[in-house]
């Protein structure tokens, strides 16, 4: 590439200088930041063990700015990483040193609502949660909730394939979303999906949704409605052994119930949670499961049956059915409260993503017991037990340097295991910069590298979120040469500290 | 390319000979067909108005013997044909004259079923139907069911993102399999997807399942199984308006039911399908619809009962639910054989596949009828309502050249139709070579060249069904000129007679 050194500071200053003046004509006033006073609220996202300036940030208002935005970056070759509210918790959104930070978050319009074909068009700065409550006139809602629905955008959603409390029973974002548009790295405003059910030539929306802004910046995103349902009511289970619980989950779904939600909380969380939100759990149970059913009166009280006789049957030790819409949020509050209840108990915690087929829950569960003990940490474990998709969080200490790379490579082992279970190294949460190194596990050579080839045929010259979510061949080389071959790790013990 | 007459006989003939003989080592003897007799019943699939005689037809019986089949190919630069059971509709596997057809008819095992996990791994070879009947014991079943589903085979259904009756609760293809294996067309094999809800990096699984074979050539799929429900029936209501029966399945859709499968005929389809099936039809109602409902007994009476309310206050003039298994077979049994019955009282029929929004079936419906005045040619209805994947059945006589391009502008005519409404050119029967013009009508510019990108990310050179689904720029360029904006063509009457 360059021969100067790019790290000098009077190199990145040019640098900046240099964007800043090309940028400008484009963009309103207050719309372009680049003193470090007005850039460092933009230094990570919700992964704020990592952190880096970026040379600048815009932040257009309309679709037409972020594609002059754009053509200025390919024309003067300065990466793009693109943001939504950053929230997100892999650092997806993490600056790069020598690049732009393109936000979305003044995209903000609720463009078009069809209440009678029940989709919304929506810009990628909409919250989550401004979706449902801008339709709940018309009795609908907008189902994935991830749980920083509050805070965390569609654009953002889109680029993680955000899941939450009820993906199981209404999908993915990828399974919420009909259309997507969006500008190439070229400039050029495309748009993939349609408004029925399968659209031709290729999935190209399947492949945005979730590329974590490696593809194509995103300007707006038609959303599926679906209908509030008349009634839900949750069920709160207790056992005496966390195997017995991972067990019910399995036996829930071999019965052939799909239930709205269903979670999992192990001892550490319901008595981090409980002290703080005082939502009823049973502390002295090793787990709790949540598990949520919607629909008709009818629907929920003969599925509340059915899943009452499979909990029992699977050992359940205290059986507890809300028996009012308070009830049920008072319920659900401490599941939704566990990252900040983690946060009051430790100094710092580390939530992994893991993502296994639910039958393999148990066996998971215990080797994460044996490893608090290898890596000498706790770890509470919250999670859509539904799917399979796991958030050990990690408590450790940030101030003591040691600590937190002994979290790392219990992270990591967890992660490997979960590959070797059959499972994936994120559920929802996305790759970024975090699993990067577990993507040479999860993937062979080819299957990166095909990856990449994808990517180039966005992005030719990889300005967009490069050095995310798809390691280089090189990086998976020096990550210990280790290679899958059907799910099982040649070297399971990757020693990292 | 080159400067020979590549048209010339006796160029095809020495490059047969070539092809033969590098492909000799790497088969068994009756696996390679070449000589006009035996590679005749390749020569078109279930679209059998285009035909083309291929170089040559291999018959791999494993994944490596197909390997070594891609590298001959790749090394030759002869292009590659993917084949199943060749009962795609839009012309998918129709050979190349300068090609290979590569059928996976021979891989056809079941490799293995995990009844707990409610998984099969089958190889691309094993039909729809074999499938659910190998999985009967464990009461499972495999969703998506194609009218072909007796014949056509996984890897066709995954190639094409068939659907089917049963996919507008169950979904398509692609949300009923979980993990795809191939070989690019360097040789190399990949896996994509997990056994896990999501998996990271992009997600390639999405584009491989619909890209007419133009990626990679499938070898293995792991697919989904439901468990049977205990219960299904199903309403047959006759409406004396073709609009009325339209607005009935926005209505059902919009009351928040999701049928087990809602099919709709005009009066031309069930007369046709009554004459030779006897399923019982309403012969004097202007269109009947088919509504089904299943699930345990309870869910079933409800939902039943909550779609006659609606169907009734839409303007159903009759309603029957049926009241056995046999009743329920017998209703279906006309449905299914719709496409016969057409055959039976039109020399030849031309079915079309495209996709509306469901609000505007009525509209599309009464469009329908005034181009059959246009074109002097009868059409009719039958189609999956519920999804808005309409099946017009255009009637003309092949002999006749003059109603072939009468039958082919209606065609088109209907396509275009429904971009128009916000819809698409093809529901689940794939672009093929049959829709390839629509696609420019379909996608931008823009849009197209990344689907090239796209593809060369897999294909570099071109070589896996080239010339199919994917409209080149210059073609699009003759194809009229014609560009959409914001969904209304500038040129709606494209004559083509």
């Amino acid at each position: 590439m360059n021969t100067v050194n790019e790290n000098s500071e009077a190199f990145i200053k040019a640098r900046q200088a240099h964007l800043v003046k090309a940028l400008k004509p484009h963009l309103p006033e207050h719309a372009l930041l680049w003193e470090p006073e007005d850039t460092i609220p933009y230094e990570c996202d919700g992964l704020a063990a990592y952190r880096q300036m970026p040379l600048a940030v815009a932040l257009p208002e309309n679709e037409a700015q972020a594609v002059e935005v754009i053509k200025v970056c390919k024309e003067l070759q300065v990466p793009i990483v693109p943001r939504g509210a950053g929230t997100g918790l892999s650092g997806g959104a993490m600056p790069i040193s020598q690049g732009l930070v393109l936000s979305l978050a003044k995209l903000k319009k609720i463009v078009h609502v069809d209440p009678i074909a029940r989709t919304a068009v929506v810009q990628p700065g909409v919250r989550n949660l401004a979706i449902s409550e801008a339709v709940a006139k018309h009795g609908l809602y907008y189902a994935p909730d991830p749980s920083s629905q509050i805070a965390c955008s569609i654009g953002g959603n889109v680029s993680e394939n955000s899941g939450g409390v009820h993906c199981l029973k209404y999908g993915l974002t990828l399974h919420n979303i009909l259309k997507v548009r969006g500008i190439l790295m070229s400039g050029e405003v495309v748009e993939f999906g349609s408004l029925a059910p399968d659209a031709p030539g290729l999935d190209l929306i399947s492949i945005l949704v979730g590329s974590e802004g490696m593809l194509a910046v995103i300007t707006e995103v038609t959303v599926k409605l679906v209908p509030k349902p008349q009634l839900a009511q949750v069920i709160m289970a207790s056992f005496d052994d966390v195997e017995k619980g991972g067990n019910a989950v399995a036996a829930i779904i071999a019965a052939g119930i799909i239930p709205a939600g269903l979670e999992m909380m192990d001892q550490a969380a319901t008595r981090a949670v409980e002290e703080f939100v005082h939502a009823g759990y049973d502390i002295n149970a090793a787990a709790i499961l949540l598990c949520e059913s919607d629909g008709t009166p009818e629907e929920v009280a003969e599925e509340i049956e059915r899943m009452t006789a499979v909990l029992k049957n699977s050992g359940a030790i205290r059986l507890q059915v809300s028996q009012s819409e308070a009830e049920r949020l008072k319920f659900w509050s401490g599941r939704k409260n566990a990252f900040p209840a983690a946060g009051r108990i430790s100094a710092d915690y580390y939530c992994m993503d893991g993502t296994i087929p639910r039958q393999h829950i148990a066996t998971l569960l215990k080797r994460i017991q044996e490893m608090e003990k290898k890596y000498q940490l706790g770890c509470m474990n919250v999670f859509h037990a539904g799917d399979g998709n796991m958030h050990p969080l990690i408590m450790f200490n940030g101030a003591d340097e040691a600590e937190w790379h002994r979290a790392e490579a219990f992270g990591s082992d967890i992660l490997r295991t979960c590959v070797e279970l059959g499972g994936t190294i994120t559920g929802e949460h996305g790759v970024g910069i975090e699993k990067i190194n577990e993507m040479c596990v999860q993937f062979s050579d080819s299957e990166r590298e095909l990856f990449w080839r994808v990517k180039a045929a966005f992005d030719p010259d990889k300005l967009l979120n490069p050095d995310k979510a798809i390691p280089t061949l090189n990086r998976c080389a020096e990550y210990g040469r280790m290679r899958v071959t059907g799910g099982v790790l040649p070297h399971p013990e990757l020693e990292r500290f």
